[in-house]
């Protein structure tokens, strides 16, 4: 057996069964090998961002990293922003990129780059093949690196000629280690900042927003009064009625300041300090109020469920029923314009149970995703690393791992378009994904920061810089484009209508809102 | 005046008043001191492959760099396969890169990342400035550095702070040192190559392709009877009737060793030793044939006018009429299917004087752009770096670049899904680009690479990942939704009508030509 086959069969040791691919002339061994050997899912992306966005979409629903198949220096370059998200969520993949014939490299053919350059500032993991016989030793390291608690990115360099020569067979792969357990000292740090007597909040974070670790902290919530707070953007969160009640921190500083003023014990569980997303002129970096006190308590790579179950007999919260979300799914729909109220009752009463949202709705989806706390119990993913262009790409790869369940995808117009190929991909493989395009025709956001930096209207060129319209995107002659079925809403009847039609289609379907 | 405004007319100072952007809040100062000071055109482009393309496109036709404005680390890295593609054609760019405030970026906000790691691999010139004070003399150096003969990547990384703190005035850019002469020996060792009375060619490369260099070596090889050729990938290259006669190295190994194969002398002049774009198993990486010498005469970066007008001298071809491609646009068009020679001889015939042609076909180009060296005479850009989602990003910056030139687009519909928004700036900008999308419904270049790796049937994953069908993209749709007007053609006859109406139209048009 090739290099090539080698690292498949050792690849599906380590129960990694789905491959993201956008191969080229580099990778033709791999992909022979991917259809020589049973048992990996090849799916296409039409560009190396959808690959990697779901790959990122993937992990945080499957648990388990998938594989990407990328096109040398280049092709990894186009999935770098996607990576980027990826590893600020902590999400495990293995990203296998071709390169040149270790021998061809040093001619400098048009695509010779230096590969291991672009992975480095998005990879936690690097590494080259030297040699057909060390691949399949070097994907065991990659899956095992990938499957390391919360979750890692593992790029494997693949010379052509490592991919083609001779191997010997494949590597077994070493199971995850368990997360490491909270000891005593930290859960007492934790518990006794909440019984201080002060104003005490637990700041929590990657898994213990899931499961049982999310149930403890609405136990110790409910029994010693304490505030549970979540960072702006989260991976993954159960969130909905009969959840334990966190509220999210502002992505506009003064409002998290705001939220957090009177706090004065800051617990943190999987949570890091809580910081701006971006710095602005005299204000601060770190939304820490004055005299508070901040108490790490676990990183994110630690048993947060161990942590907070500990934390709840430290504090004799083991029988308190947990403080949660009550349900207000039962509402009336509004009618008429669309408005962010309309926007949040309209979605908190159609919400499928048990619906994975995907957030990327910037401007307009902070205006009404926190008024859907008591919608049905669902699954919210964030984008984490701010680069926006993940939802379509994070919804398809999260339907891939869920094929149970329903997609919702809340997309702002100019976020979707750095990744609207994946549409296609959604119709290739029949993915139950209903995307909500939230169709204001510029980037929203920015309008706002202008208004913050300058005070003026926007002239020419700001406008030139800021705006989707001249010409407005059509998103439903681009759905058909890429073979999805679409409609447009412009007032809340109009969306009731769209939306149900969505979520009756067993495969995607588009609705752009007309804002 | 802010350092963000310094940066603006220290940019103007060196002629640089185009900027290809997709900002973000940590450019916000950027924008608003574009808006506040006349004199550069900003354009949109709705992802940032389309924005780094679009400054390839743009140096190609104008000759001097445009600037980028990209978002931090991840808006860089979805520049990066068309940094790529540039820094491979040697163009010339300023990218301004947004960064945190320098005190920020500790926190690790979540877009914090890397930005100088992900710059480097596709830069040739890569700086953090460290204060307001230092920005307007750091983008004179980066002017002046992506304005070094034959063009450099320059990127210029911006901490908020260095933007919105107090500076001083802008910077003097110096202007561009002439390009180096070649001297009297390489000049001789050339010549003397040459008249060595064995088989001789000349390998002309950058801008020997063009203008005055090409005449010099029409005339050499008209005086002498030595051939000429061009490496299989050029940015800029004169052709078309009239134009002298030079032969493109094919991109199959085996083709271009038997073009090369008894050649002895192989002169070169703007270009490099012969290389295969990939190695395969059992095929040589250079293409010079055994027993043949090498001669460089001068790099891409060298005069190369002065050089062949010399090299002329020495070989007395001064006065001799250059060997030049007869007419060939006035023959019959053909009707029926879409084949090779019927696309040959349409577009031999319809293309128009002094149009310019992008060239990112790929497998259905190679099959009949050859043909068209007697059509009018033309500009012929290749995509340089391999990473194919170059051209709907170039045409743009061509048509920015030369807008009383009509630009001809020929494109694989597996390469132009990578950088298809870029529709939509063509769209808003006007801009006069007609786009022939050869729609076959595969990255048909890799199923002939795998016949070669694996011989027999792709399977199921092998045809997941090279196929473009189930279901077939609708590119008449896509156009749509990006405002742009869009046709289709089955057969030869329905394809001229439909070239003939992108030609009438003074804006954007997309044939989508179904194979």
């Amino acid at each position: 057996m090739n290099g090539a086959e080698s690292l498949v069969r050792t690849l599906l040791n380590g129960d990694v069964n789905v491959c993201f691919a956008n191969p080229g002339t580099s990778e033709m061994h791999f992909v022979s090998a991917l259809d020589r050997v049973e048992g990996v899912r090849c799916i296409l992306g039409l560009f190396e961002g959808v690959v990697t966005g779901a790959a990122d979409g993937y992990y945080r629903m499957a648990g388990r990293p998938a594989a990407t198949l990328l096109h040398l220096g280049p092709g990894l370059g186009n999935g770098l922003a996607n990576l980027h998200n990826a590893k600020k969520a902590r999400s495990g993949m293995v990203n296998v990129v071709g390169e040149h014939a270790s021998y061809h490299i040093r001619h400098d053919a048009p695509l010779t780059a230096d590969i291991e350059g672009v992975a480095r500032p998005m990879s936690d993991w690097v590494l080259t093949s030297r040699a057909a016989t060390d691949i399949a030793a070097d994907g065991a390291k990659a899956v095992e690196a990938a499957r390391t608690a919360p979750g890692k990115i593992a790029t494997l360099i693949l010379p052509a000629d490592t991919a083609w020569n001779e191997a010997g067979g494949p590597a077994q792969v070493a199971p995850p280690a368990p997360r490491a357990c909270v000891d005593d000292g930290a859960i007492d740090a934790g518990a006794k900042a909440i019984r201080s007597g002060k104003s005490a909040a637990i700041l929590l974070g990657g898994a213990a927003l899931r499961g049982k670790a999310l149930e403890w902290a609405g136990r110790i919530a409910a029994k010693t009064g304490c505030r549970l707070f979540c960072e702006y953007n989260n991976a993954r969160m159960e969130r909905g009625a009969g959840r334990a009640t966190v509220r999210q921190l502002p992505f506009a500083v003064d409002a998290a300041l705001a939220m957090l003023q009177d706090v004065r014990e800051l617990v943190l569980v999987g949570a890091k300090t809580p910081v701006s997303f971006f710095a602005y002129p005299g204000k601060p970096s770190v939304l820490v109020p004055e005299g508070c006190s901040v108490t790490k308590v676990a990183g994110a790579e630690a048993d947060l469920e161990q942590a907070l179950e500990a934390m709840a007999d430290a504090l004799g919260a083991r029988g308190s029923a947990p403080r949660v979300n009550a349900a207000a799914h039962d509402t009336a729909l509004l009618a008429g314009a669309i408005t962010p109220d309309g926007l949040g009752a309209l979605f908190n009463v159609l919400l499928p149970e048990n619906a994975i949202v995907i957030d990327e709705a910037v401007t307009s989806g902070r205006a009404f995703t926190g008024a859907m706390m008591g919608a049905r119990p669902h699954d919210w993913l964030n984008i984490m690393g701010g680069s926006i262009g993940w939802g379509p790409a994070a919804a398809t790869g999260a339907a891939v791992a869920a094929p149970e369940r329903k997609v919702v995808a809340f997309e702002g117009d100019g976020s979707a378009q750095y990744t609207l190929q994946a549409l296609w991909t959604m119709a290739r493989e029949n993915l139950d994904v209903t995307m909500v395009i939230f169709a204001n025709r510029a980037y929203k956001i920015l309008v706002g920061e202008l208004a913050n930096v300058g005070g003026s209207e926007p002239g020419t060129n700001a406008r030139a810089m800021l705006t989707l319209d001249r010409p407005d995107l059509d998103w439903v002659a681009l759905a058909k484009g890429y073979g999805v079925e679409a409609g447009r809403a412009a007032t809340l009847e109009e969306l009731a209508v769209q939306f149900r039609r969505g979520l009756a289609v067993a495969g995607p379907y588009l609705i752009e809102v007309v804002m």
